[in-house]
């Protein structure tokens, strides 16, 4: 995989400054990039390593300006991360010629597999399961009774899916994924202790979604739990039955969203972060990490912090009075000692 | 599976205003239902539904009163979400008739395994481990050398329990669980290093328990971890070392409860809490979401909130001046001036 | 195993006062120990038990008086719980002897497997893989591509370890743990839609790490996510993409590090932290839990509390106020009605 810093130039749409001749065998971080590597820089904080990489190349913004000249070469783009990405992929072959059947695995007769599927080794794919062309299920995954996997998604090791739960096209799941256990639902009964409410929906996950390794999201107790598309999940994520989950939202690391909570279209929700059941979140909305949303959230595009949750630079400023609580309540002592 | 309406009546004994032979196909949501759906309103926030939803019959209470004649069939009884919940049973027919074991599974010569029992592929029994009756084992599960599993449990699919845990009976394990791994117990060195403390216990599950996907029941160091009867464990739920959760009681997802600590009966723990170590919480105690808890508690069916928690309602009171805090700040500036 | 109390106090270099010849059959806590049992006191809080205790023996500083005589023999030492951990060690015989492989399990031809190795049932070991000797891989374990793991490591059942990772000598990886999912990382398309960012790099862990049941640790997004030797994981923790762990540092449950940050070495780090991404934490740091991390810290061997963090004693203050914050919000009123 040699190609020379010319033809990125002109794979990615950018202007080139240096010797376009120049072979390019690798993607680096800037910092540690030697010969051979192409790089990038995004954030200014990142120029002074222009001057003293051994990167190759350089995939830089247009108008960012340099104070000296530099070695490598200089490839000019709109967006240097988003074209950093495209060469990240080009160098990605994880995975992409897995294809066939490994043995042992589990295939109920009554299951209908696509082609150009690869089953890993002690996969078990139940009754009445649909897998779309060019799936990916990974070793020791467990797909239940009635489920559907939609063309070229990949399930990796050791998920496991309820039955009866829908994945959609594109979905990328990650290892020891949980989709489709029972929501946590429990009717108490006069002596203390709880009847069991069954849970009889499903999940139901659009295209485009991807979910990180160990996250949960339970099934609902009636109708489905819904992820939309183009969702990004991360890791130990738990997302209660009957949640539903905008398009285009991201949720970082270890956030919990109980039960029947809507958050909306592409909202960006921290990590840590958690929202009570049976409330909505409007579209756009930032909440940032370790908050705690109370309430629902009506106005669009606006960011919100702290637990529980208020409006953004509010919450910062309160934060900070905080911060000196104990001198505030000496100069109240002070005060209280002239006044008396 | 079409009953009646005025069967349904007669079931849940109540009290039936409306044609009794409606037939009645399954159960749903009350603002998603259509013809043949049994509803129910626990909730006087979902009364407006009951005029324009397309149900057959709902369940409500005894004492709710409606504005206007509505177009299902009422079922009144006592405890309309309990009701529901029997409701709900009957259309529940998961994994109810799995038997039998499914090839290949790992079945070690000197375990005992009960009567119609479902063992699903891939699992793994290990030496010397005891099965009861009915027992299900769903596909990837790996049980560790001399654990019980007793009548009517189900351990679903890819759950891990290390060897020597005891699980009672009508226990429910969701998939991915880790019971049993050792306790983060280290002891430190000198030069700042640590030295593993070996966990030579166990974990012990009483009857009726059910535990949420992904959560983690480590092994006492020394006798056990217990979870007492009918307790409720919701989703990526930690329990160290030592822990002890009393009967009745219910955890939330992703809380996290230290080694040593002793949480009564009949409390109710929100989600993303914290315990601390060694310490004890009294019966009836609870606990608001991502509170920290730092020491015991020893009044019973107290409300507490906040990290640190304190009690509920004084733990709100400052929460809202909290949230003005800048302003407060502003107004002993004013005192300072005018006083100055 | 029965060795007299005699024989281990010449194992742990103590001074004994009582009958050497008493028989030790096994360990057990203080306040719950019988006849045979040999148990410790490491803190004074657990003294009153040595009077009434069935213990045979009880190991305990050499400093400590007693208000009065015993009926356990006393082993005196300098470490009392480090030398009651050698008596755990002595008493754990978990797993120790497991060698072989079980059938059936999945080994690509291509896999270098070392002398007494242990190889459970559903045990997958992908292309080029390399165990070192005496590995322990437990049942449903997934080993990708390229994967190195060396002498003396075990890892518990479910645990799945993507391609290309590398873990050291004497580690333990706990079930249910997944290494090298693909780090969160996203570029925004310019209609609010993301296009994933392919993860090249890989994980790398030391020599003696320990890492809890259910934590996740992605993969670099080039480079190494990498975790030093000695270090200790708890379950459930989170570790994002090019985080590194310094040596001997403890990370407890639930904790979550964004990416590309850095803790130094000798760090403990509290259950449910949280870190932003691209800090770096200083060696010898001690943050609190469920604190938030919102910035580097560069001076080393200090405590951190809340969130956002700051100097653990200024934190604990400014929380006791908090507590106190509307009776403070009435001084206020009542100097603003004195001075109206």
């Amino acid at each position: 995989m040699q190609i020379t810093a010319g033809e990125w130039c002109k794979l990615l749409d950018g202007n080139l400054e240096g010797d376009p001749a120049v072979l390019i065998t690798h993607p680096a971080k800037i910092e540690e990039a030697a010969k051979g590597a192409i790089s990038f820089i995004a954030n200014a904080k990142y120029e002074p390593f222009a001057y003293t990489t051994g990167a190759s190349a350089i995939i830089l913004a247009k108008e960012m300006e340099l104070k000296s000249k530099v070695q490598p070469v200089l490839i000019r783009v709109d967006q240097p991360y988003l074209s950093f990405t495209k060469v990240l992929e080009y160098f990605n072959n994880n995975h992409q010629n897995l294809i066939g059947t490994e043995a042992p695995s589990f295939i109920h007769e009554s299951a209908s597999i696509g082609s150009d599927v690869y089953l890993g080794a002690f996969s078990y794919i139940g009754k009445n399961v649909k897998l779309g062309n060019k799936v990916k299920i990974f070793p020791n995954v467990y797909v239940g009774e009635g489920v559907t996997i939609e063309d070229n998604s990949v399930v990796y090791a050791g998920t496991k899916i309820y039955p009866h739960c829908k994945i959609g096209k594109h979905c990328i799941i990650h290892a020891g994924v949980v989709i489709g256990a029972d929501g946590f639902g429990f009717a108490p009964k006069p002596d203390g202790s709880y009847y069991k409410v069954p849970q009889l929906g499903n999940v139901v996950i659009e295209d485009q979604v991807e979910i990180g390794a160990n996250s949960c999201i339970d099934r609902a107790t009636l109708g489905s739990t819904v992820i939309r598309q183009g969702a990004k999940i991360d890791n130990l994520v738990q997302l209660a039955h009957n949640v539903e989950i905008g398009a285009h939202t991201v949720v970082a690391a270890q956030s919990g969203i109980s039960g029947s909570t809507k958050i909306g279209k592409y909202c960006q929700i921290g990590g840590q972060v958690g929202f009570v059941g049976h409330i909505e979140i409007a579209d756009g909305s930032k909440i940032n990490a370790q908050s705690g949303v109370s309430k629902s959230i009506h106005e669009k595009n606006k960011a919100w912090n702290g637990a529980p949750a208020f409006e953004y630079m509010a919450s910062l400023r309160a934060q900070s009075v905080f911060r000196n609580l104990p001198e505030l309540e000496k100069r109240v002592q002070e005060l209280e000692r002239n006044a008396g």
